[in-house]
């Protein structure tokens, strides 16, 4: 991070007309991506959300209230614009781009970016998720797909996910990485029953009981227990962080990624922005692991990217309030009445 | 509300391509603009933020880190747009609508609403704040505002409030209403440090013991502890709920004004939306009381709307996902596996 571009816009932010940090983590983010962009207005004149989409052999343990070919059709809807991704991008003029990684079928339409690395997953209750190389070229087309987005101009990018089954597989990284107990890594997903979400914990003990992932080597975990589009949205954190772009990360499965992501590179971590706590119950933990602290907290349990699309909107307001807000000096406003009456921080 | 819109909201909502309630708070509100509005295409056209401005005598015992001219200074610069307010009121397309219900100089600008009940409170440490008649006054103003945006075509309400010393009168009606200890209801306002915090406190003690209102009566609590700018957003909520116009609701102040409207009639509570949890103590507490689980948590202290604002883009999501999204008849997407799989609410 430049740290004298984050001295300027902090000096900037305290000349405005509003008690010094009242603007609360508004202001911290306008610092941070000053600090990224290198230059006080940073701005995000092209912005986009990446959809990556996989399919997961976990899914025949019962493990998610939606059948697996719910993926592609759902891909399909994303690239004919009816999902909830496609609403809320449009509100925040956003681009989707949507890619597959790993869907279980092909899928023929101009707009979907293949970059498929396999037909799914395997099941990994029963062996590994993956081979190793193909978690390394899943993560290679996350670092890929930043860096094409990044040439055409994107300056900002949020991280979707389509993937049946992949919250049991966020749940197995975690727990692998935490040595945490399954029960207390797995959540309701997009919404399963008690029976199925005790198949969830049981599918997440038994896949760190086949591969014994180690937890001190992100990738041997990533290929076991991993998702491919999990590994591409890793990736796509290393590759934008690698091209001063700021990520905003969405919810349980994004943050696996960015687990992932910051055990391979810890200073990716500058270059992500918390969006949403999500209702499922190991996000909480992920976000704390990571050191974000969610803006919004709306229950949302979704996925696709909406609450770091959401979230948008709150990097645009700090630039806004950068930019547009008169200083004391312009506007003849006075100051505190005597400078020890300010809290110190 | 209109329950025969709310319903026909929730059944859309449950038709697009999501699992059901996995877009939280979002879908909620969907429901309960399409039970305020009466239909469920809920809309926009017109949205504004309305700053109450007024001054509070209780200034001189040293609350506030700024001085009582900063609300005159201030109100201007709202004025010509330089705000804080009146960034994130152009990034949400809403106009800011400046009332000066009490500031204790007069303000010569074509733009401010002139709608001045007296020149700042009392300090209420020594007496009430205002008469009763004030208060009352104050209220209609707020609900004569209401009702001119009404005719003007807005659909859509924001609190925003400018008084250097408003922190210390919102404390006042929680302590006041609740009978919390002082100490837990005030906090550092604009930045106070730890002397004029317990100047604060103490300020409030002394109010509740010289001016002993009566909890049961709201309007007492008003006039005797209360401030202008919070009996005129009070007047708003219920003047704005009378007209079937959602208003979402503000920090601290804007808080205790709310909860001013919600006692004197408790259905008020059905046009208000949440927007931020502030870095003030008693915020919390305060939207315990009304029941309001904010879906911003990003530490802002610094009124004015700002926090109001920044939630509209949460409305305006919600409308956009209930009239942008597929169904999944539309969408050729699969629904649950089997029936019982879906989570039981």
């Amino acid at each position: 991070l430049d740290e004298a571009a984050m001295a300027a816009a902090q000096a900037r932010l305290d000349r405005l007309t509003k008690p010094p940090g009242s603007l609360g983590q508004l202001e911290a983010y306008a610092v941070r991506l000053a600090g990224i962009a290198g230059t006080v207005q940073a701005r995000f004149p092209k912005k986009a959300v990446v959809v990556m989409a996989a399919d997961h052999g976990v899914v025949e343990e019962g493990v998610s209230a939606y059948p697996a070919e719910v993926t592609p059709q759902m891909v399909r809807n994303f690239l004919t614009g009816g999902a909830a991704i496609n609403a809320l991008a449009r509100l925040a003029g956003a681009d989707v781009v949507c890619v597959d990684v790993g869907v279980a079928v092909d899928i023929d339409h101009p707009a979907l970016v293949r970059k498929k690395v396999r037909y799914g997953t395997a099941n990994f209750t029963k062996g590994p998720a993956m081979t190793r190389a193909e978690a390394l070229e899943a993560l290679c087309v996350g670092i890929e797909v930043a860096e094409e987005l990044a040439d055409r101009g994107y300056r900002l990018l949020a991280t979707g996910e389509m993937g049946i089954g992949n919250t049991t597989s966020a749940a197995a990284l975690l727990a692998a990485f935490t040595g945490d107990d399954p029960a207390d890594c797995v959540g309701r997903g997009t919404g399963v029953n008690a029976a199925a979400l005790a198949r969830k914990a049981e599918a997440v003990r038994r896949a760190l009981a086949v591969n014994r992932p180690d937890p001190h080597d992100p990738v041997d975990v990533l290929h076991k227990v991993g998702g491919l589009e999990i590994a591409a949205l890793a990736g796509l954190m290393l590759g934008a962080a690698a091209r001063r772009v700021p990520v905003v990360v969405d919810g349980f499965p994004a943050s696996s990624a960015a687990l992932v992501a910051c055990r391979l590179a810890p200073r990716v971590k500058d270059y992500l922005f918390p969006s949403h706590q999500s209702a499922e119950r190991g996000h909480r933990r992920l976000l704390a692991l990571l050191g974000l602290a969610p803006p919004l907290h709306v229950d949302m349990r979704l996925g696709e990217g909406t609450g770091a699309v959401l979230a948008f909107h709150l990097l645009e307001a700090a630039c806004r309030i950068r930019d547009e807000m008169a200083t004391f000096a312009d506007a003849g406003v006075s100051g505190p009445v005597v400078a020890e009456e300010a809290a110190q921080p």
